[in-house]
């Protein structure tokens, strides 16, 4: 049988002691936030087992890493501390272990219900990076923007392309988005346009963040990469396709994406995403060296987009993904990032680009599920081209094992008109 | 007469009362860093300054943010605090004041000889962005990647386009460049090359330095955006033209990029080049409301790059320009940056663009200067495509004053081989 947690857990929750993401949290409005993990539906406390002197093992009893006001300390130890943490965690946490599950007073100061917290960016985070690793996605926008012909560029199947974010706009799922202003693209000989955006999307992605970095000049082998990715979280890399088509030839995306991105507040570790694991689809032609890995592994991880109209109580499904349609690996993603010597940082955040199936019911944005609005898709008896002010966007991504879950909870913003 | 220091300053300094660039600096190795202003051939230390009460003024009397790790603090306090401080310390360094003049004992604290200290990056630096803003350079790279048809892309004259950078490889002027490897176009049918870059070069920019930032979904009007500046460095935006023009499309710069950029150590104020402020170049189509500036402003500063090649003693100007070969200005710059809502944060690093001017001896980079490789520059009796490994590249910039300058000192790096 699995592993048990004394908390009660829930079939269809996401957070069984399988799971154990790392999370940021304030009890009240007014307290520091602290580290947690979360457990069906509360939130355990680290810094009060940490203060407990329940972290035992040789690496985490001499560490203050969880009396941090992030995670980066931790990140930054590496994947033996992540192992030895995981491993205290689900010990004290499991049914038959006495520890906490009969220290009342403990428990009382340590585990939170999940629905009183508020959740808060859990890292500081350096640099952002937005990767466009999903093919269906490439040939889709290329498609859109570019024509049919030839819609996927000739670089895109000999390296995972890239840009930079903006590290400063990325909030806490919950968060409004407000409605960007921009410039769109003139028509005929009149000025460009100005005002609100009228083409506002979301785009489904996951993120990975980064633990220990590499120094300036020292790549990371694209067979070590995995040791340097803490977990994953669910990533909205909200973007204006209005002002993005006007403003990203020569130098790419910049303010048509950097309002807003969301981020879920559960960042999932590898090793809780192990048991999901699965082949990286095959490469063809097969990538230069630096990008061979020996094992070349996705995840097996269904993913939901839900817009829930303006006015409306009810959300409606408008895709389902699976961050396995991925061509790029999050391991040869992180090494193409350093074979130019770029450093990494403890806590940066690696998007995967938008996660596209092969129909059109797993697009990941609605770009292409609207096929840039010339299609329309219905929500609930309304129909909508692209977002309108007061929908609320939210994904939700979990893995279904044997008799439990291992899942990301939701990561979710709702769309505030632009200022006057 | 000009006000004077009692402090010896040479007649060709950067560095007279008139400049008070601040930086970052260790007096020894092992010493933390500490907030210092350059004066003649030594540094202020302020922390010591600070510490002996002699910042008596309302905002600064009663802040700590000169016993800071950085200056980001004394950023975020905006211009009251900087004026402050500039205020102080021109009076405190004055010939006839004798505070300092005549205190052995905090002299010996708290002045430095400049080339006995090690200076470090005075900021944390949160998000770097790259604009693109002189109009030369634009045309020159447009015709050389995309042929003479109309190089500059029809966006251009509308706003000033940018891209995001990377902020973790950001580095203090001497520190060594390290070759990037990566990959670049394939030629016919045969894979992408790989190896170290072949096509290294610098570019030569400044950079503003932001202070007080931005709310999240708050913009910043244009003519407002001069009190979010606090100063200006060089910076030398290294570029690998292969792994670039390879990787660019569609999402921009990425690793061609991110190995490296440095800037100079001394951030010298909008106070001190506000006498070298001069009109903005005449802007025609007439940018949008939100781009339109009631002054517009340019400042006239001498630039120039030198290189001593590898293995030689003497180095040899290759270009000089100046910052007034700028389109867009600095104000119109942060202003688009967060027309969109995007936040700024104290301490980030908004690069102009290389400022190339009109003639080819004004060019701000290899590229331009020697055509993409095909009409090499000659040094010293050797020649240059691009950077070769040993090449140390230095800029500088000064602007004249009458009977005294207000310079930026170097800012440099050398070229090292890549890993093997
Ligand atoms: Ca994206
Ligand atoms: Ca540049
Ligand atoms: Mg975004
Ligand atoms: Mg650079
Ligand atoms: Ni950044």
């Amino acid at each position: 049988m699995a592993l048990q947690s004394f908390v009660e857990v829930k079939p269809d929750s996401h957070f069984p002691i399988q799971n154990l993401p790392y999370g940021f949290f304030k009890p009240e409005p007014s307290s520091p936030a602290r580290p947690g993990v979360a457990i069906g539906d509360y939130v355990l406390d680290l810094s009060e087992i940490a203060k407990a002197g329940l972290f035992d093992g040789p690496i985490l009893s001499v560490s203050d890493c969880f009396l941090q006001p992030n995670l980066n300390k931790f990140l930054a130890m590496g994947r033996p501390a992540w192992k030895e943490a995981r491993t205290t965690l689900q010990k004290l946490l499991s049914s038959t272990e006495a520890a906490l599950r009969d220290n009342a007073s403990l428990r009382e100061k340590s585990l939170f219900p999940m629905d009183k917290v508020e959740m808060v960016l859990p890292i500081a985070i350096g640099d952002y990076t937005d990767f466009f690793s999903s093919m269906h996605h490439a040939k889709n926008c290329g498609t859109i923007f570019r024509g049919p012909q030839n819609p996927i560029p000739a670089n895109w199947f000999h390296l995972p392309i890239a840009y930079h974010g903006r590290a400063s706009s990325i909030v806490i799922s919950g968060t409004d988005i407000v409605r960007p202003r921009g410039q769109g693209a003139p028509s005929g000989n009149s000025p460009p346009s100005f005002g609100p955006s009228q083409k506002l999307d979301f785009e489904l992605e996951m993120a990975a963040i980064v633990g220990p970095g590499n120094e300036l000049g020292k790549p990371v082998d694209v067979n070590e990469a995995a040791d340097h990715i803490f977990g994953v979280v669910l990533m909205n890399d909200w973007s204006a396709r209005d002002i993005q088509a006007w403003e990203y030839v020569p130098l790419g995306p910049f303010l048509g994406k950097s309002f807003g991105t969301t981020i879920s507040p559960w960042i999932v570790t590898l090793d809780a995403l192990e048991s999901f694991a699965c082949d990286a689809p095959n490469q063809d032609p097969h990538p230069l060296p630096y990008l061979a890995e020996k094992i070349s592994k996705n995840y097996d991880i269904p993913l939901e987009v839900q817009i829930k109209p303006a006015g409306q109580q009810d959300s409606c499904v408008v895709t389902r993904s699976n961050f396995n349609n991925l061509y790029w690996t999050l391991t040869q993603q992180l090494a193409h990032h350093t074979i130019n010597g770029c450093n990494l940082r403890p806590g940066d955040l690696l998007g995967t680009g938008t996660i596209s199936g092969p129909e059109p019911d797993s697009y990941g944005c609605l770009l292409e599920l609207t096929w840039n609005g010339q299609k329309p898709i219905s929500l609930n008896g309304t129909t909508r081209k692209f977002l309108e002010d007061g929908d609320e966007v939210i994904f939700t991504g979990c893995c279904k094992g044997n008799g439990y879950n291992v899942g990301f909870g939701s990561c979710s913003g709702k769309i505030v008109p632009s200022p006057p």
